[in-house]
């Protein structure tokens, strides 16, 4: 079987359930024994709930552990590695490149329950459990007038767990930067069970845990940099007759001097979806919409850097609107986070890119990849932090009507392109088992050997997250 | 032999220069045959200059190599492999823990020659090479309105490489950042002389290099962010009875709100060394002052943030002096940045601590250093990026008058009452030689364990600035 068959392979919503056999049994017993009934999941149709997440479908764990403390987890730990069984940690499972997927029946370790939140306004710092959803740690904060920024378009399920396990993004990380640029310290369990409390000094490990997907450690708490909000903000939609146009606005816009809060970008068939999702007015016709906000404590630069923008999209021939209200720009934000759920609508299934590639070859690469969708027949859109580079090029599919072949060779393709021009894999998605296939393509032999020396240091038995992120060494892509 | 004397046995300002025998000969020779006689220092007299950083004497280096490319590094790396003797990079030996100081003779590889900067400001970055002088890339952005914000003391003359080796930190960076903050992506040459480009998704691999003081590969070029200038700069110096009452106006002043863009301290020893050295009329009775830029882009918002500090310093006890043009703050700042030749006049050597804290421990923590200084009978003053918690106890000696077990002995109480205050060893200066007997109280044995395993993975023959940052395997803290 080729690499690509086997990684598609995986995706397949309907695995057959692995039967509830007696190996199954020893290790949930035993985790029972240990934890107790409360915190172990055992029976068959719950641990079928935790073989997926929002993108990918896994194999069914033996057991599942919702663990309330650290002590919990090194209790998981240890009794998974007793059974020679792979680990698995999750958040909420709302990731976009499989990370939580397993891609072989073991334990997982899901967090929801590890909600402690703790708000230290003296030190504007947050120290949260692995479960805490996102969007509570701002939520905690306002009061104190401080944010936690980093907003990925799932915050108000995802956890901080998750978004640290895959580094993740979001709108406002243009301006603001990513989940991991806001962690002073954090608490992981390593593959022994072993407890370490890191801080950012010598080496940094704590660096190289966050984004690393579980495969290195699982991330029980972390200690998190709140900042005051900004004072003004102002959001204004473009739209424009083709997707090129659009990325050439923003290039121009920048260059200009203009530093939006966030700078987002849909196309035609993205900006359908969602309109055929929530009726807002959307243009439809539009070959890209663009959406702004700038924003600061001084409304002189606010609206300055929102006449820059305007003036670059205009120049590049687009048409402008501003939201002149709040709500007005609650409803426009509104559909930029329903792009996920309104690409559900149209297949049940989809390949999620995350390429990065330099501001100043946005327009080349989204012309090359809307042309390489057009001719490939499959239904193609793109959206995504076009500020950043940023995008988020999506194959929609139903492998009943698809051929996954044909939509991971798209998916070569589109990788192919950000990697010739400069560009990265992922953004703020993570690898996962969606893009470790092309990890060959982005990353020379002589650093995935330094990436897999690290791996082994820290996961000498391969305990951790399995089957993500590095390639298998002898150069296919086997699924156990 | 104790740890603490053989730590101390380095910074002896006279080591007895090593013979110039076969083995040096041996492998200047190969490497002048290499890379031609310009590129190789090979004489003892040249040699010499090459075993130090600006605060700890090492082992004088069997050749110093200056290449002028990544080519050069990894000519360099594998003959120095072959030759079976340490690596260590070097940039402007600026830093302040003797993490470019060799603990035994070997190769220095000093990166000054490798000075390419390249501005895109379009994409708000530059490319830089390891040897480029920190200050150079804010000169050569500033035309494009983008500047390079991390400010170590030394950035007139430290090098791009030396900051990312020890993750430079600088007034700014309480607001703004520390070195690796900034960087997008690097190039590095690894133990085997194989040349890595990394981005910062995957594996955070250029994050782990940030910081490991060329104990894990050598840095030769690195992709920085730029950020725009703040448009308004307002600067004060508040003068304090005491140093716990300054810490306290701190405490206060950032409670209440305000983020100045640099919050530095200096206590009364420190205080009258720059006096003595610079004659500006620093208040000489003072047992602390403290200078505060506040900035951003609404003047509004930086004279209020100069109010709710200046209200914090006058609750606090002190008397406030608002900077009135901008000749008379930039004298302010040279004093700040004049701290370092200032206690060179006083002893000829310094212990420098770079400890972190907790800012609500801050007034606590001072107090008590003080009194450890004064009980002692050395000299010690205290100065630092007292916003960040980032303090420089600095214990000056000279070791014809003082003994350096009482050194070592001050040094490390002061290092555990910031541990004992939940505070870290280093902020920005690194571990080096100076701090890592006291990683041992700083990182459990567990996490101790993990950082081994990771530069074992990445250094499997210890070629790489051995010596460095952690503590020896047996206990001991030997000395080759």
């Amino acid at each position: 079987m080729t690499p690509e068959k086997v990684a598609l392979t995986t995706t397949s919503p309907a695995p057959k359930p692995r039967s509830n056999g007696k190996a199954d049994n020893a290790l949930a017993a035993e985790l029972t024994r240990l934890l107790g009934p409360k915190k172990v999941l055992s029976n068959l149709s719950e641990r079928l709930n935790y073989r997926y997440d929002a993108i990918q479908f896994g194999a069914t764990p033996l057991a599942v552990v919702l663990p309330e403390s650290t002590a919990d987890v090194v209790t998981a730990v240890r009794a998974a590695r007793a059974a020679g069984v792979p680990v698995v940690g999750r958040g909420a499972a709302s990731g976009l490149s499989g990370g939580a997927a397993p891609t072989s029946p073991g334990l997982v370790i899901s967090f929801t329950r590890m909600t402690r939140l703790d708000i230290f306004p003296e030190r504007r710092e947050a120290r949260a459990q692995a479960g805490v959803v996102t969007l509570a740690v701002t939520e905690k904060a306002k009061p104190h007038g401080l944010i936690y920024p980093p907003d990925p378009a799932s915050f108000r399920t995802s956890t901080i767990g998750g978004n640290l396990g895959e580094n993740a993004g979001g709108p406002l990380c243009f301006k603001y930067g990513v989940s991991g640029d806001y962690v002073k310290g954090l608490e992981f369990v390593d593959a022994d069970g072993g407890v370490h409390e890191l801080t950012r000094d010598a080496y940094d490990l704590a660096g190289l845990l966050i984004g690393s997907e579980g495969t290195l450690g699982l991330i029980t708490e972390a200690t998190l940099r709140l900042t005051p909000p900004p004072k003004y903000t102002r959001t204004l939609m473009a739209s424009f007759p083709e997707v090129g146009a659009c990325a050439e606005a923003v290039s121009a816009a920048i260059a200009a001097g203009a530093v939006p809060g966030k700078l987002e970008f849909m196309d035609q068939a993205c900006t359908n979806a969602v309109e055929d999702f929530l009726a807002i007015g959307l243009p439809r016709e539009a070959g890209a919409v663009l959406l702004v906000d700038t924003d600061g404590d001084d409304l002189g630069t606010v609206e300055e850097e929102r006449a820059l923008v305007e003036a670059a999209c205009l120049n590049a021939g687009g048409t402008v609107r501003r939201a002149a209200t709040d709500s007005e720009s609650a409803a426009l934000w509104q559909a930029r986070r329903s792009v996920s759920p309104a690409l559900g609508r149209i297949r049940p299934q989809r390949m999620n890119e995350d390429i990065v590639v330099p501001r100043s070859a946005l327009p080349e690469v989204v012309r090359e990849i809307r042309a390489l969708g057009d001719a490939s027949g499959l239904p193609l859109v793109q959206f995504g932090h076009i500020g950043d580079g940023n995008l988020h090029p999506n194959i929609l599919f139903d492998p009943r009507r698809e051929s996954p072949e044909a939509v991971h060779d798209l998916a070569h393709q589109i990788a192919l392109v950000a990697i010739r021009h400069g560009g990265v894999l992922s953004g703020e998605h993570g690898i996962g088992t969606m893009k470790r296939a092309f990890m060959r393509d982005a990353v020379d032999p002589v650093t995935l050997g330094a990436l897999r020396d690290v791996k082994r240091a820290l996961d000498p038995t391969g305990t951790l997250n399995p089957g993500k992120i590095l390639p298998d060494e002898d150069g296919t892509h086997a699924h156990p």
